[in-house]
Formats: structure tokens, sequence, C-alpha cells
């Protein structure tokens, strides 16, 4: 995620005992040497060896294939054939997380965000032969290699290509899910895959792009985590991170920087910053760690106060403008009564919060809140007419609204399955763009006990990007708009993004999807 | 200067002594920092500290002067303005010798040697702030940033862009030549400047391109050290590593490569090896190396040997065909007679060197094969009817043809600026094109007292070079056509070249030609 609601001149302050607490908690990388596994050149298949001898001249490209998503550091051994090396080899190189970028062209990009995060490099090479380790990290399954020049004297000879992977999952097999199906096997690999190469030193969003920790995703990863690689560590640096860098009132940021030097951006999404509150009870109950609960709890409290200024005299969070949220990237959305939801699930989850730390006065209030909310929201939001959430002046209806009223508990069974199946049978909604909603919808029913139809909805949406060749799932799915892009431009997208991997959790929480073949 | 003339297969062979000399005459080289004297920033002209507070975005482009040509290594001192950086900083850079090459869209080369040549890169920067030392070296008056991208969030700021300049000259300042006369003066600056630039690890024929020891040049870099830097050990390195690395038969290669191993190139041009003869000479000479010469002198004899054998009967060269040779750039230019002058001139040079170490039994020899040639070359390649030299089957007219002839002493005075004379009073001859040829033109013309006309032809074309901004002299120009070019484009050409530097001997060696306002 990348965003352009940067708040200029936000003061911040730092807890400097909690930032070094995560500090000391930076995690070693694990380090793998990856090769390619074949290689394509001029069109014919080949093995790396074969290709190996080669010799590439002005205008060859060659496509390397390294079999699998990976996140590393390039090191090319380049020789030469015929030589002395008597001009500069001139190289472009594009790193592809799937096949259909290969086809892109970067000139053609028009996005909005930073052309910059395009994966590609121009290389000039004075002398041959040479052992390239390239300074910076990529995101990557395929590696183009053009020729752009050598000289009449020589040829490249492209004898090594090999990506030294690196991630914070421990080197340790997560037995996969306990189905023979094969496409539910498969999405949970995929997921898992998809966490892995986002585990670097801190929880990544997109190890292409932003590489940085969000907490909207750090949420889901974080559940995934629990549930797979168990690295607690690395869940509890991100917390102390969020609570060390915050907003000068106490406000957790939406995203943090790791280098050049610790440093919370100045983005601030009401949502995201709720989320520190589930985020902190899910790592408590997962890990048992009370002494980083204890620590971290006002924190966690400090969000839900802030919040409580933006709901209006009738009980129910503002439209945006004095905030900002998130929710999903769907253009248009109004995002009044998911707000609301995400307000009241946030408040439940403070409630669980208070009790684990036995602080019964506090938690009387955030009952309190959460009932106020809950009884605003059915008053104010609901619309009798079409049975659904209306979100916003103009009562827009939309998925995240049901989605989000039916995760904050606002509705009861059996009221909270029949909205969403009411919901699936409008033709007008406002739809879901990111695996991030959608993983809340497939949440939702799971919650309702709708568990065939989140079956369903798995099946029909993380098994369509396996379907188009996924190694990693994607920031972006669209069924309907395979270009769809929040930037611009599609070549801006990650195609491996934490909050897409949360099927490994959800297959693992709720068995009787594992049922639902 | 870069060639196809690569001999695929030749067989080398290395006198290890000779190498370990000349690894242990490595100069160090002299560093010395240089910042940009003035910015210009979309079309206004800045200082660099006005420039350093003006935030760079998508597009935004700035030129840096640095007042002068440097050779060196470039560090970067970026900052952000806004920010944090949430997308790399992606820029284009363009270091160009001179301002012409501004404009010049490398996208559009078409040259048939390597495009690496193009000094050029695109940077990417994942944060900011950021201080990058680019690893490659560089000669450039101008470098040119375009930011191509940031994000809507920060811009650059470029806080210090300078150079690490290098060269093996000495840091002492070689008297200016004696003569008020600004014209010559200021050639005399250039061409000492365009020599200190050159000189790096070896005496490199360009530091833009190729980067490398040619004989050729280093035969006139030589006779111009003599009178101005002094760096003796520095032609004795480059005549220890010619003779080290050696064709199997012996033959002297026209260019080395020091990096990434000591190599000569499968070059062998004939009139370049004959002319380890005069360098060893005139580096015995001017710095009375006695043990040198006793080392090195079998070397320049056996290139005198390997020449002879392709004496046609008539005792004339062959023309091109089982040897190559340079002799100039020109197009179409028929070399045989000019080669007939470089060996007879070799020759001369041989008889000296016998003299010199009392090698008397062979100087007879050389002695004889100069007059068996001088003789040859008036009997087959004087042409009677045009009182001109003529080569090749086709009887070619060229002023390579006549300026070698001279210089061989093939026509005695006054038959010698009698020739000069009468070629330049023909509209038919095939012309000079490289700085270096002219070298000789001017060079003969003294050495036929024809003084007035040298110091006309030195103001006319090195003043020409003067006239359209020289720094430095430049591998190419012809007053004529100034895009013209070897390489199929201009933007491969070198505007600063050692061979082109020789003004600096010329003014010195030839007192009167500063009497010849």
């Amino acid at each position: 995620m990348s965003t352009n609601w940067s708040q200029r001149d936000t003061r911040r302050k730092t807890i400097p005992e909690f930032v070094e607490k995560a500090r000391a908690l930076r995690p070693a990388l694990r380090h793998r040497s990856v090769a390619p596994v074949s290689a394509r050149y001029q069109g014919e298949l080949l093995t790396p060896g074969a290709l190996a001898g080669r010799g590439l001249g002005r205008g060859d490209t060659v496509v390397l294939d390294y079999g699998d998503h990976h996140v590393g550091f390039i090191t090319l051994t380049l020789k030469e054939e015929g030589g002395p090396t008597d001009a500069p080899a001139f190289l472009r190189l594009k790193m592809c997380e799937n096949a259909d970028e290969l086809e892109e062209d970067s000139a053609q990009y028009d996005g909005w965000i930073g052309k910059g995060w395009l994966q590609e490099e121009w290389l000039h090479i004075d002398q041959l032969p040479a052992v390239l380790r390239l300074p910076r990290r990529y995101a990557l399954r395929y590696l183009r290699l053009e020729v752009l020049d050598t000289s009449p004297n020589y040829r490249v000879l492209l004898a090594g290509a090999e990506i030294d992977a690196v991630t914070s999952a421990p080197e340790c097999s997560v037995p996969p899910v306990d189905t023979d199906d094969p496409l539910l096997r498969r999405i949970d690999a995929v997921s898992l895959h998809t966490l892995e190469e986002c585990m670097q030193e801190v929880f990544e969003d997109g190890p292409k792009r932003d590489r940085r920790l969000w907490i909207g995703d750090l949420r889901l990863q974080a559940l995934v985590n629990a549930s797979t690689f168990r690295n607690f560590d690395l869940v509890k640096r991100c917390l102390y991170l969020f609570a060390g860098l915050v907003r000068e009132d106490g406000a957790v940021g939406s995203c943090l920087y790791a280098e050049p030097r610790l440093e919370v951006d100045n983005i601030f999404l009401l949502d995201y910053s709720l989320f520190f509150v589930p985020v902190l009870l899910d790592y408590a109950r997962a890990s048992g760690d009370a002494e980083c609960l204890r620590e971290l709890a006002p924190t966690a409290h400090r969000q839900l106060e802030l919040a409580r200024q933006y709901l209006g005299p009738d009980g129910v969070m503002e439209e945006e403008g004095r905030y900002v949220c998130f929710i999903d990237w769907k253009n248009g959305l109004n995002k009044q009564a998911a707000m609301q939801g995400v307000w009241l699930y946030a408040l439940r989850q403070g409630i669980d919060l208070c009790r684990l730390t036995e602080d019964k006065a506090r938690g009387d209030s955030y009952r309190e809140w959460y009932e106020q909310g809950s009884r605003a929201a059915r008053e104010v939001l609901w619309d009798e007419e079409r049975s659904l959430f209306a979100s916003g002046r103009e009562r827009q209806f939309s998925w995240a609204s049901q989605i989000w009223m039916c995760l904050a508990g606002v509705p009861e069974q059996p009221q909270a399955a029949a909205l969403l199946d009411r919901a699936a049978r409008q033709d007008d909604l406002v739809g879901m763009t990111t695996p991030y909603l959608y993983h809340h919808y497939v949440q939702a029913l799971l919650e309702c006990g709708e568990t065939r139809c989140a079956a369903q909805a798995l099946r029909r949406y993380w098994g369509g990007m396996i379907q188009r060749g996924a190694d990693t799932f994607w920031e972006l799915f669209d069924p309907e708009d395979p270009l769809a892009s929040p930037y611009g431009s599609r070549m801006a997208n990650s195609y491996c993004h934490a909050w897409s991997c949360t099927p490994a959790y959800l297959l693992r929480q709720y068995g009787e999807l594992l049922r639902e073949g």
C-alpha cells in the first residue's frame, strides 16, 4: 500500500525504551542460494547450463525462470566470448514477480506512485569476467536480461545468476493443511510462501512494494504466523516499533520505515490505529507474553480513546474529513459504516484485553461504548427498505459496510447470515477490490456459520489467482478487471502481498472449510 | 580509438620480467576534489548552493557545470524535501565532456561501436538521505541529472555532487609557452590539460573512450610529457608493458588493457608496432635510462625485422591485406604510400638507436634497407605527371601519403617543402580527419622549414576546436564536417584524446612557431 494521505508537519514522539526493545529483536535473516531452473533465449527453452555457452550480443534477450517467487539479492557471473572487453557491456535487467510483467514496457508507465518501484536496472560493466552482486533487494520469479550492447569484438556469457534469497521465517516445514483437495493444498502452500516472502526485518506488506511495515497487513500476518511459522519475536518487534514511534497525542501510525532510520510515516489511518488493539491481543493470547501485554496495553487503550473523538452526536463515526481511513482500495467507496464497524470491532477486542489484564473499570466503559455504538449503527445506518446497512449522507450500499457490521457483531445470528446472503443477491453494491477486504468477507461468513459459502468464496477468489499462475498471492485481484490498479498503472502492483496470505490461517482456524470440498 | 581489426586466435606470449617491471612502476594517482561552479535548473542559472534548496520531482532536470574537463569519480549527496522516502528515487545521469553532448539523445544511438561507451547511468535510491559514490570513472565537464521519479510525498535535494578527480601527472605547474599571444597560450593550456586527463595508470588514449594504452597515442603523449610533465616512469611502464606482452613472433601489440588483468589486445597494426622504435629512442634520449634502452632495444629491432616481410618485390610495402595499419580514420584512404613512409621513418629511428647502443653492424643494415626503400618509393610511388606521391594500384593521391613521405625524408630539401606546398594547392587529395594526422602534417611542415604555414595550420586547426569551446582537444575534428565520426555516431566520439595534445610539444620544440603570430 502506498498513499497520498500524508499529513504534513505532524508532530511525532519516540518512546526510547520501546524502540530499544524493538531494535534488540531485529531478526537474523535466513539465507538460501537459488539458481534458475530454466532459461529462454530468443524463444528457445534451454537449461541454464546450456545458456552459459551462448554468446549474447547487441539486442539479445534472455529470460531466466527461478521456478518460484523469491526475495533476495542477485549475483551475476558474467564472462566474455571473444574479447577482450574493448567496450563496456551494457545490460538492462528487469525483475518480474510473474510472467505477465515480462511483457510490460516501463517506458509506458503513467502511474501516480513512484516509477522507482518498477524493478529494473541498467548496468554498465567495464571489464569482463565479472561477478556482480547487485546491491538492491528484489522480489522475483523471472529475470529478464537484455544485452543493450557489447562491441563487435565480444559477446557476453551469462555463467550464473543466483539469488541469495532471504527471509526471517524459520526453516521448519509447517505441516500442510489436512486435506487431499489439491486446490486447497495449493492455496495453503501459496499463502505460506507469500507470508514467508514478506517476513524480513519486519513484517513487510510486499517485498517488491512498499517493503515496509503496515499495521493493517501486520494484523493479518500475525494471525497467519501464529498458526504456522510462530516467529513471535517478529510480531513483538513490530508491536514495540508501533508503540515506540507515535504521533504526539499517542496515535499509532499506519506504517513504519526500518531504514535508513527507524521512523513512523506521517500517515494516520483511523482503522489502522485501532488495529493495534487486536494485534496486541492476538499476540498476547498466542505467545502468553504477559510483560509485553502489560507494557503495551496503554498504547492500545489510547487508540480507542482517540478514535472516540470522531463519533458524531448521533453516536456514529463521522464521514472521512477530520480523519482518514483505509477499509479497501475501491474507488468511490464511502467508508463511514465500515469505519463504525471497525470501531465496534476494536472495542470488542478492547473488552477482551481488559478481561485479560483484569482492568474491570475500563472494560465496563468499553462495553457501554460498544452498546451505544451498536445501537446507533442499527438506528442510523440500517436501511429498512433494502434491509442493508447504508453509509454516508448519500446512503451508499457497499460490501464493505455489510462485512464490517457483521464482524462488529451489530446484527446477531441468524440476522448476520441473512444479511450477507441478501447482499450477495444485490447487483448494485459497491464491490471489493483487495484480498484484504475479501479476507474480511470470508471471515464474516465463517463467523456467521456460512461455511459452504465461505469455502466457495475462498476457492473462487484465491483459486482464481492460482488459476492465473500465482506463486504468491497478489496485492490486488479483481476477477472482473484483471488490469485494475489503485496506482494508475498495473505495473506498480505488488504480486506478493502480505494481506492476501490469510487462507493459511482461515483453513487452520476454521477446519470446517476443509470439509466443504 | 576502437577497431574491428581484431585478429582472432592470435597466440601471444608474456615476458614476465618485463611485466613485473611495469607492475612495479604503477603510479599513485593524485586526487583533487572538484565541486560544480554553477547549475542550471529548468533554464534558470543558479549557484550550486541555491540549487541545494530546490526540491526536484518527477521530470525535473538539472545541469551542473564543473568549469573545466575532469576525470574522476562522482559522489552525490542527496537529501529529501517532505518525505519520508516512500518510494525509491529514480534518477538518470548523463556525463558530458562538452555542452553539445547535453542535447544528444542516447536512445537515437546507432553507432557500430559499443553503446556502453556513452556516459549515462540510471540509479534507484531506496532511502534518503544518501551519499552515493558512483563506482565507475567518468570524463566530464557537465553532469545532467534528471529526476525520473520520486513520489507524491517527497522531492530530492541535490546537496552535493563532487568529483574526485584523478591523474598521474605530477602536481607541478608547467610554465606556459613564452608568448603573449592569447590563442597560442590557450592552445598550449588546453593541450597540457588534455594530456593531464589522459595520464592515469597508463597513458590512456581518452578518459571517456577507450580508456586504454595505444602505442600510436603513447608516442605523441611521451613527446609532450618529455617537454612538460616529465613523468618518465609512466613512459617506462608503458614501454615495459608493450615489450612484456607481445605476439608469439615478438610483434608489439597496438593496445593494452591494464584491467581486469594485464593483457595485450589482438590488434596488430603495422605502423603502431613500428612506433615502438621511436618511443624507446625518445624515452632513452630524454631520460638517459641506459638500462631500459639495453633491455628493450631487441624488442625495437624485432619490429623492424617483422615489418620487412611485407615489402613487395619492388621494395615497397604491400597494400593492406596480410597486415593492417592505422595512418588515419579517413574513409577510403589507401595506406600503402603512408605505410612505406612509416617504415622508412622507423628505420631512421632504428639507425639512431643503433648509434646510441653502438650496434654498428645492425645500423649499417638499416641504412641499406632505408636507401633501398627510399629509392623504391621514388621509383614506384612518385607520380611524374602530378608531382605527388601516389598510393596503391589505383594510384590514390592523399595528404597522408605526402606527409609520411616527407617525415621519412624521401624528398630532400627543398623538394619536401615544395611537395607540401603543391599538395596544398590541389583540390582532390584525400584529406585528413584526425588531430593525429594533422600533428604529422604540422610536424612535416616544421621539418621542411615551413614555419609560417605550420603556425597557420596549428592556429586554424587547434584554434578551431578552441573556438568551438574545447576545454580539452578532441579525438576527431574535421572543420568541414563537425558531425564526422568513424563510429557511425558522433555520440561515441571522445572529446579529450591524447593524440591531439601535441601543440604543447610543438610550441616548445619549435620555438619559431611562437614568433609566427
